[in-house]
């Protein structure tokens, strides 16, 4: 099978230097990258999240860019049938092909081009860089109302759970909040489907289902199509930026340690005392089931980053209608505050966020033996480095890096002060124990070793 | 509690004659009719399908009309809490409400003005009015392509039955078809979930979803707030005029009574020689588990109908996708064909109706008995016969008034000729079995006995 | 030359009833009228004001309905080329066609359906009935902020103050007002022109330019296709009662005849004592040169109605932006007005027009004859008798049937009260002094005689 | 007087480190410009082309930038007051402000940041420039019809000329055509009134009038608030060359030395071979009183670039519908081209232009008087150098530079073989006797010498 597609969103208004520009691309390790994207995308419905799974079943797949003087378009050889409605693919992972050659191509050379004078190591070109490849992709609109709520959880997670992320997806769209999550299956894609119907119900035809991912982790959890905005944004430090600065209120549903990863991210920013004055309503909830797996987390918390980390957030069981009124409240807040101060709605710029937090983390197995895990040190710290920690094993269970350099090496092997090692222990051994580690279907090898 | 709510639709534009005329309503049966649609417009996500059930359970609701000099208002007074969120009412059953009050009451008033000249014993004032109540509800706009699939079936449909519905919605949805059904849970709820998924991925942000109810049936199978054009015709024949007129593809999910009503009749309808040049793909479908019970169907409209009907329609098991693509290829051969005789796309005009079809049956003990049951006439007066059989049987089961009349006098008594009653009561006794006559939670008494 | 038009606005869904009715309609007199009146409509540029003329020029002029399944089309032969660019029709012609369509001939048939109850020589019924043309023609909507200001003034006007009311329409337009006139040359077309340019200067895209007119006067005075709604109601009083109900202000600029009796049935309507409280800024404005103009008016006004009228109005010399601002924050007094008594924004129902200023005036010798003017007679009664006294001047000078009486039968005779006849000859001669009964191109043969 | 105004367009989204790169500019050179142009897109209506003149007439007028947290906004200090009603900026110039502050200051800063690799010097790089200031201005659109009239002309034309250009736009309205020209009176913009009544009665919304202009022209020909797309590009030669690909035909009117320039501009590229086969109507028009006038211009070009180059466009004299029937069919030809040479219809990519019709030429004494102007050279490389001579006169006679440096070092001298200077003697002269140089209301002073 072989299909032409023209170019969707900002893609159709090239300059015959931009075509020149991404053409050239085809020879380089950037296009591999782009090529694996745009199998992630075609690849919807896919039931593994091993990225390397998912490459070799589709070894045959190519794509390749075809230059016109009225513009880009991009080809596809063999791609997956699933993407295809009677041999006309489907609109919206078209646009999200277009999306990745944007993120992927386009705006890595724009990232060339302005290498001499954008410093990547410096805090306000980092956040200018979040926010430009978030304007880019036309996701930012200065008219919007705050009613963007980030929705962070596991991609594998049981149906009890699911359905929970769906009634609260559907009590937040009757009330007229749009959806931002990570892409991918499970709670991710949960409140996406509930925020439709209920979108519908109330007549909301423009509903905006927001997807952040990044290039290792979007072959593991592909956007549902219904994501109809799409960003891959090109590390995981930028996505995780990118949704706390979009959000006006957050919820946390059941999930693994990319899940501990994105809380601990949250909590380590909105400790900093820069921080104090904002507004942002940050709900943990699950159904009834799900209760004792929150009782962990917060434990954990507690115990690392103390009693005043537990201030920054709440913990709803089992109540999606109490959720949603509590994140449309909100909302409003977060509305009055920035008002007051000046901000924008559609992008948090008074966020505080430290270098700590914004340079990327390389997974491999020398940073993460390296981590320095012990209680004596800043919470902020510490929940920056414990960030890193659970970044790296999610890196070694879904990533195809990761996973590359497990077999290669082994676990990796996290050390440090014994309690605090213990507890981490405690909660990833309930993480695998309660299946959230990996999709089902095959038993789950730890990536880790913890060295107590 | 207690609401106020504005004017929608083309409620909003009211003189003042019109709004004293509305107002004049309140002390008459009309009235009555128009507070319990109010009820069952309000009383979404019931789970009894028994109008008597629901009327009793609210005894305390009450519906007011306010009038101003900008218009109408309608008051409620204890209405179901279902209806809201947050103190506010869901916009899609605000917009309901509306239309019971534009079809019920200010529609009758509409009638009332025109009985010097509508003489609705004749055919062609029949459609006439069929047409303008579509038309005043602002469901007909001659800008759309042929694209309405109607979608019959039970409303008291098994989970894997029901899913299936909803796959063949979501096929129609990525396909850019829209839905029309008679509102209310199961096969007529499962096609529009489905397709709004199906919309969204094909960033089709308008699909309509069409309710056409009438005021009998409306509270045993209230509208799903989905159902953005929401249509009460006076009874049931105008509104199965309305289902074949704005048609450009039929499917049949499982049903019981109510579906071999509306498949007796939309047979006995196409059988009219005018009609053999008519394009109208329909399609009988389900899942594997159905497929005994279509054959039931098929073997009980050869024995009736003969061979010849069985050439109006097709028989598609456990392949929504195929389902689908047979629709939609369908859809552009009736563009093809109301191109070429100069018909509109919105309605079929050149469907010819006999009035057989056309006249209101009432389904009361004497006419059930009076029904004319044997082989040996036409074969479009026999399913029109037969369809009132079933429209009887419908009535006694779920509709206010039938379930009274049957309560009061027993059940109806079907006679005619032997070999014909004996394949009535036995596709009868299938319905019953399968548990499609009602909803689950009671054991079904039927309403009728078959003399034979 | 043949042309086929396809139905717009309103009248492309009609039922076949409907479409039949209509093209019963050819055999009859309304059927000469809406020929005329479709005449009219494309004849646009023209230069003379006699409508016999016009139509003796396009004698083999012809239109033609046509009946298709799909609707109704009209047919066109040998209509003015002016009407089309490069064989086109233009589109604001095209619309203008079948709003002389729906507005003759469709509109026709509903009264004559409605014939049963409704009472033309009721009060509440005529304004249901202009309420009703304006919602046909769906031009009334409730989601409009006030902003209608009607323009009235003279066809024939010259050049200074033509270039004058352009500018009043350009300042208006700048300030986001929108323009209903009666259609024509002169007075009612500069506003529309100028609001045109102050529209698109605010950004203002949706600009209404509201024409109302009536079938004996279209001709004379066609609409200009900047007109983006039309409405051609039945007679004369109806037109002033639409006139005055969607008015959020208004402006009379100087006229002639037409423009008196504009003004008069304002002024009386407006000193009836229900009305005291009513909102309705009114500006008599024009260049400089038109000062004498306004001081002949206002001292007519004055020695027949009284000092209480020259309290409802006035008069602004030379001065566009003043005016502009004047009736901008007029409107936003009747807005709050409106509100405050509950009112709707779109037609101003509370407004009292008694029986006098609702009946048809039909303007024969007879009936001119019999006017009763003399000053002894309450102020609103005569207001209204003086309203039909120039009511049918206007007739005798460029309305059809007026004209052929004239020729016919000799002038009208007025009589009364010798001082009240001395006033209206001084100001009638001034009429006809200043050129403001008929378009430049012949000497005014006058159409009346006042016998003092 | 003191106004802030908050932004508009592409101005609503801008990082914090963008507005701090903006505000950095209130110090520098760029400001100063920025200044002068905000100034100029203020003082719409002004009645004199002199820039020196309106600088200094406001004298104490200043502009400001304040930053915000969600963004940047425009402080005004003293502007002219034709700019605002009732208190309220218009619209228009609200958003030709902010495109100035986009075009002067923000792409400004775009340039200074691609330094190290955008090439200033490089054809491609050039012409990539031109788009990509288009594309940020959002005026180019992949969805639009090739449907864009370029219209060059004199800003100072006599009345009957004027009254045609408004009449050639209103006919090229009627067709749907679009309208680019350079902004500033005359006939940059008749042609947009005209259209804009066109428009209106083809109920065509969303013309569009787009406007391109420099820095140092905006002043003496500020754009008239119709115009909805104003672009500033950086240098007279990029603008000319944004004419000739955004156009999809040419309409020159009457005009002076400016005319001249666009002229020979469009001549001299259209004569590459490389641009033989490609379609753009060029249609040179005016009244009959204009005929001597296109007489002298014909002649002047047949005798300096030969016979070939009057193939290349058209005269019409007096007829504007002939007029815009042809520029309407030229536009399906274009269409037809460019789809089959596969270009695109909102950027003529294909047309080739030489470098030197790319790099910017300085109008200083000492360029001037170099000018290599004799006819033994290349067509092409005549009208290069010719269009510089116009050029410069241009730029003495209205643009601030140009007009200090001539009162400093008295006028431009012009020398060349002898022929060739008669012919341009004449033609000047004939501008000068026609008081195409400059506008009404002082005796104009040649800024040229031509040596003899």
């Amino acid at each position: 099978m072989h299909v032409q597609l023209n170019p969707l969103g900002s893609m159709d208004l090239l300059s015959q230097l931009e075509v020149d520009h991404l053409k050239q691309n085809t020879q380089q390790e950037a296009f591999r990258l782009f090529r694996n994207c745009c199998l992630a995308v075609l690849n919807v419905g896919s039931h593994t999240d091993s990225s390397a799974e998912i490459y070799e079943q589709f070894e045959d797949f190519a794509v390749n860019l075809l230059s016109r003087e009225r513009g880009i378009k991009i080809e596809l050889f063999n791609p997956p049938l699933s993407a295809f409605v009677d041999g006309q693919i489907i609109k919206g992972i078209h646009e999200h092909l277009f999306a990745v050659l944007r993120d992927i191509l386009f705006y890595h050379s724009r990232l060339q081009s302005n290498k001499s004078w954008l410093d990547l190591s410096n805090s306000a070109h980092i956040t200018h860089t979040v926010f430009d490849i978030l304007r880019n992709a036309r996701v930012i609109d200065a008219s919007n109302e705050p009613n963007m709520v980030v929705c962070w959880g596991g991609h594998s997670i049981n149906e009890t759970e699911y359905t929970y992320t769906k009634e609260v997806g559907y009590q937040l769209g009757l009330r007229g909040m749009d959806i931002c999550t990570g892409c991918g299956p499970g709670a991710m894609k949960g409140p996406m489907k509930g925020a439709t119907i209920g979108h519908n119900k109330q007549r909301i035809y423009k509903g905006r289902y927001l997807g952040l991912t990044e290039p290792s982790i979007i072959a593991a959890e592909p956007p549902n199509p219904i994501v109809n905005q799409l960003v891959i944004l090109p590390d995981i430090e930028k996505r995780l930026e990118a949704f706390v600065r979009v959000a006006h209120g957050i919820i946390v549903f059941p999930g693994g340690a990319g899940t501990a990863e994105e809380l601990l991210y949250l909590l380590g920013i909105m400790l900093h005392q820069d921080n104090q004055q904002q507004h942002l309503p940050v709900i943990l909830t699950g159904p009834k089931q799900s209760e004792a797996y929150f009782n962990e987390i917060v434990s954990f918390i507690s115990n690392t980053l103390g009693e005043t980390a537990l201030n920054l957030f709440e913990v709803i069981i089992d109540d999606a209608p109490a959720v949603a009124k509590k994140l449309k409240q909100g909302a409003a807040e977060v509305r009055q505050y920035r008002k007051t101060v000046g901000d924008a709605y559609h992008f948090n710029w008074t966020l505080n966020i430290e270098p700590d937090f914004q340079q990327p983390f390389i997974p491999n197995h020398a940073n993460m033996a390296a981590l320095d895990l012990h209680p004596q040190q800043d919470k902020a710290t510490l929940a920056a480095n414990l960030r890193r920690a659970f970044s790296g094993i999610v890196a070694g269970n879904v990533k195809d890096e990761g996973i590359r350099a497990i077999r290669q090496h082994g676990p990796f092997e996290i050390s440090g002060e014994a309690r605090l090692m213990h507890m981490m222990d405690t909660l990833l051994q309930a993480f695998v124990e309660q299946g959230r580690m990996k999709l089902p279907g095959s038993k789950y090898e730890p990536c880790y070793r913890v060295i107590r």
